[in-house]
């Protein structure tokens, strides 16, 4: 409909989640209209993050560096280790800025029917990790889901036989949820893992 | 946070319209996780695009050649021009596929308060192209707004003292759409255009 080029870039865009054929135009007419800066600044960047951001050799999670920002801050707790799925998932800890201690990344989890076991998540890295450092305590933040509590499971069966403690962060009501509109699964666990007050 | 990299590539990534902090992590994450491939080709893409678009000479709108691909299409009707107001217009007149004539895009409209002017969207040269091609109609397709109407109004006068047809596309309820849930406005607008059968 427009000239080859526009339609390649509009194509291009589509690859970018959440973007459908409306967003990807509306994305296109954006940037060669109004914004050629930051077009060209958007296509170095990702030339260059393409090319230079690979794996942290310790704990898996996405860095330019052999050794990522928090494997390498040695400020950082190492006796507590977080396992949790995605570098995402790592962001979002990072980002709620409680936790002292370090990562170590799954890049997925457990299951079996597509194929995907324990050496595939980094199983025998993890514990190569955990015989090299002085952990005492595992925190599984593998999601809530069958695979992540799967996972969080197999994982825990396997430092607790190498004498490591093993704890899982809490699931339930978020704060400022209100009960209301929380799914019943959410509610029932939360009931099941009620706490003595 | 993350590594410079990341972080500068999300912050590039929220040039993109609708993008806010957290879809530009997703996008990132997503992109450098899971198509990298993806990643290299937008770049790709970008960076010709940016470099290769340009306006069209004879209507303005976006593309690569000197004309665009209306405006060196034999077979379009040019004795009609639509004037709309964007490229993107341009396209969702093509995509409804009813209309045969040729474009003039304004690249904006009338506004005073900003310093708008007459001169700024090429008023100029849609005079000039009245005057060199053999159009009988110019269909007036620039956005219901205050400033698409006024701009309407300027380029009806100025056209039909040069003696050429001029129209306005029809504003009212749109098909499909259910007159509960239509705009005061619209509904006002669809009642005092109404016409007799």
């Amino acid at each position: 409909m427009f000239s080859p080029l526009i339609d390649e870039l509009m194509q291009a865009l589509r690859c970018l989640p959440g973007v459908g054929p409306k967003s990807a135009q509306r994305m296109a007419m954006q940037l060669l209209e109004h914004d050629r800066g930051g077009a060209t600044r958007l296509a170095d960047c990702l030339s260059r993050a393409v090319e230079g951001v690979a794996r942290c050799q310790r704990c898996r999670t996405l860095t330019e560096q052999p050794l990522c920002g928090v494997c390498s801050n040695e400020r950082r707790d190492n006796t507590l280790l977080c396992v949790v799925e995605t570098p995402a998932d790592v962001l979002a800890i990072e980002q709620a800025g409680s936790y002292q201690g370090k990562y170590f990344v799954l890049l997925g989890h457990l299951s079996p029917i597509d194929g995907v076991g324990p050496e595939d998540i980094g199983i025998d890295q993890l514990m190569t990790l955990l015989d090299a450092e002085p952990v005492s305590e595992i925190i599984l933040a593998t999601n809530p889901t069958v695979e992540g509590e799967a996972t969080a499971y197999y994982i825990s069966e396997r430092a607790r036989r190498a004498g490591i403690t093993v704890s899982r962060i809490a699931h339930g009501v978020p704060l400022g949820g209100e009960l209301e509109y929380i799914d019943g699964g959410t509610l029932a666990h939360a009931f099941s893992s009620r706490r003595t007050l």
